[in-house]
């Protein structure tokens, strides 16, 4: 029976290996924004519907932070594991990954949060019922939306709040491009995701009481997209002044800025002493090579 | 004195080395899914009996997440460390371990799952008495069963706590299959038992607002099997509708959609990839061997 | 000037290298057990003295738990880091230290106590003298003795309390053997003080409601001893009928238990597979010499 | 388009690479001491300007510990990471370091904390305003002044405040000589940083209770000289009995102190016994070549 099951599992294996390499990509992308996704709003869902009792906003930067981890260990082999349409664009900004591979990525980012919001949906379904007696609000003391999109505080203008996004993602990138540099301070193989995992902890921690630190458009967008869907309607997109336009179009400025402050105050420093390095290694194995060639004896 | 010592130790050693390696798997199961239910169930007893002074849900998340780990340090080199019926039966599925194990070791995890809860009964039975005034409650407001097995909220109706416990065990196993996929982004070996602590963790953080995140038959039919023989009786398998069959059932489903979608959206291609790049190695080693075999000149 | 102080830096290097091997590793022991402490109890002055402002029962639990990793990074290359007279107790048992060992750690790790809880007591001196108005109380509502030491709940028999102590240095035990066990689930090499230092965090999760979970001789008696001199008296002995003997015998017996339950289920196995494997190895390479012995054909 | 982005950003990194050794050494420390301010003031903020809702003591010193970690992981390739002027002066103290780097390093690292005060004040200046109702209060029920730079607890004297600051200080570095010793216990390459950031973490919730555990002059005086200009004014200085003189000062002696510790109790012992190894290796392979030569027969 074993070996009948090894068939059919090897035929399988087969049949679903996608050949399109930027399909394979954009599937990964998908599993892990949606990880990430399921497991943040879940815990947002967890301490909003248990009213306190099975979570505090710690919890919920905690879950951030290692569904990040998680997200990135699951697709990261395949796609990079991005789950950010701003660390994308960073990364093509700095010519590491080809333009192309934007567009496709955000998508399927933002499919992957869809999904993600969709799942905590279904399992807390009861509980959301529970919780807004059968109705599901976008605003006010039983608001559910929360859930899953970001809005901002009572206190926050429009203009802090693109500041605070700005800012938010450019924390996100400094930290990152330290992180995966290769000419910077190496991080044990395999660990990158755990410390990405930290960055979004961390971000947390200090910079959530303003509007919830999306720092990410498709974490932002796809649930969004979902919630307008499943119940709460159009008011998710013109609620507080069309706010879903800046946690949509701020972390791209932010991920400019962030690649830019990075580059200026380490990355072209290291960049740069490696460069110099490797050419006075090659400038002295040509002088090695001139005397051995005169002297025609071997070091 | 020293030498004495050592001969005894070797000699018990020797008396002590169980031969029939499938008994010793289940041991290891035994042992280390006893550390998980005693630390995990201990965390939630503190803060049952505690009446909130010495602990919160979190550290009860915290205290399942690192339990894991520790299980699975103690008992991986023997068993796997799987801990949960569940899982090895998503490794069974996919052919990765034979199916004869399946029933042993959910034997031996349910027992270790009993122990655990009785050295917990134990050591906080001043605190059970206390707690109860003597009296040990399945139901209501001086309830103590929850400490050691699973029950739904009041908001959840059996069809949600069904599929509550199908996705939180898919999300355990898409994130365990991503971590022991030999072809998927490689973790420093030695730190997979941290990683699947963490995905615990995450799961506990995010979906244990319903029924308390079983995703685990042994980790629940075992406790509960302690508390009906311990003073709780059978009101534990009866109460909310029979409800000790869906932590009991539900994980199973839930391992195959888990393991379904990781190798649909990552696993099947990472493989392929792997499977392609090997054949390709291949074919440049044989053109290489004609090129030397016809030329005459080593490569 | 440098060059003046690399030459004074050397000098002292000489001067103050200690040549006795025990006595080094008796001041390691001192200083991890110090930093044990000092953090440990740290963390405990903080949430009482605060009244729970800066800090709740996790961040002692989180505070001892990282202290015990500090406390093995430090002293753990001289002395192993055992920072625990139970764990001493425990190796020595198990033929991996030599008993002579055993009086010289326990009593440099109960110096690290006293000196680590006479370093907080400093620190928060003028809040101990605020928060008790002057005086220092062993018990009662004012109580700070508990700061240092630990006292039983008052749920808590002398009897539970016992098996409270003995369980939580068999769970500790259990988990420690796994842990530096050379035939196990290796850990990566410097990973092990912080898995040590996990299994602390998680046995003051779940274990910590009944009396404080000391599980260590040292660092229960070296604070009592210093708060028995700074002022609170001999009571901190005699109180809730000498309590103070079960923190510091009932390890030992639970070492033991520990220790037992690791070998019988998990390390007699692993060793006699690690056994037999390099036996098999020795007969195949002797096979192998028989071979190439007669054939005179080298493999 | 990708090749002239390229050509563009290679031209970038020749002309933004500086050339001086020290002044790439400042920008680094400068970036990393911004990040450690940027988030563990951040999260203070978000505790006190949510009013605890979104944060708790416990957060803050989770912030500032893997605040700490990201500091040093971006900058330590190139400066090292010290983000802390008394951790400069310890390594030139013990001789590791030359002492012209302390004053750069200082004036880099508290330009760097004031920068990071700088973005907090900016990213929460809507809460801040809403907070205190358009005004800034450096002291009373209402200040703000304590996000950024640290204030002693009602209870504390100057003599005690004096005193927490060397003994969280020496503390410290402790912990970090005892990491960064090559002779000591390795930690596997990479994860320095994460060790240094639990040690923050730790000394957080264990000596946070009386001011606020600066233990570091650049991180209390830079975000003192910006709250200082950005409104609070001059009262910054002057409040509590000049109190910012002890921040800015006692972590020196403490450092010292520190140092002094470890090397008594520790680092004399490892590098002594590296010592002895060393030149009993180098003694016999001395034997072993007077043996070869006399006997002529090689080993």
């Amino acid at each position: 029976m074993m070996e009948k099951q090894k068939e059919v599992l090897e035929k399988l294996a087969q049949i679903f290996h996608i050949k399109h390499l930027l399909l394979q990509q954009g599937l990964a992308e998908c599993l892990g924004t949606l990880i990430l996704v399921m497991f943040g709003c879940g815990a947002v869902a967890q301490v909003v519907l248990s009213g306190g009792s099975h979570g505090l906003f710690l919890t919920v930067n905690l879950a951030f932070g290692f569904a990040a981890t998680l997200g990135i260990l699951v697709s990261g082999q395949v796609s990079g594991g991005h789950l950010n349409p701003a660390v994308t664009f960073a990364l093509c900004f700095l010519g590491r990954e080809p333009w192309k591979k934007f567009a496709t990525y955000f998508i399927f980012q933002t499919l992957g949060a869809f999904l993600g919001a969709g799942i905590i949906f279904g399992m807390y379904f009861d509980a959301l019922q529970d919780y807004g007696q059968g109705a599901l609000f976008v605003d006010g003391n039983n608001a559910t939306a929360g859930i899953f999109a970001t809005y901002p505080s009572k206190h926050l203008t429009l203009l802090n709040g693109f500041f605070d996004q700005v800012i938010g993602t450019a924390a996100l990138i400094v930290c990152i491009l330290a992180i995966v540099d290769p000419h910077n301070n190496p991080i044990p193989r395999g660990l990158e995701a755990f410390t990405v995992g930290f960055v979004v902890l961390v971000i947390g921690l200090s910079m959530g009481f303003n509007s919830g630190y999306a720092v990410n458009p498709a974490r932002d967008l796809g649930p969004r997209l979902f919630t307008a869907m499943a119940g709460w309607g159009g008011e998710v997109f013109t609620v507080k002044g069309y706010w879903f336009l800046v946690p949509l179009f701020a972390p791209f400025p932010g991920a400019v800025v962030g690649a830019a402050v990075y580059q200026l105050m380490v990355g072209y420093n290291v960049e740069g002493e490696a460069r110099n390095k490797k050419r006075r290694e090659e400038e002295e194995s040509l002088k090695c090579t001139d005397i051995t060639t005169t002297q025609e004896e071997v070091h």
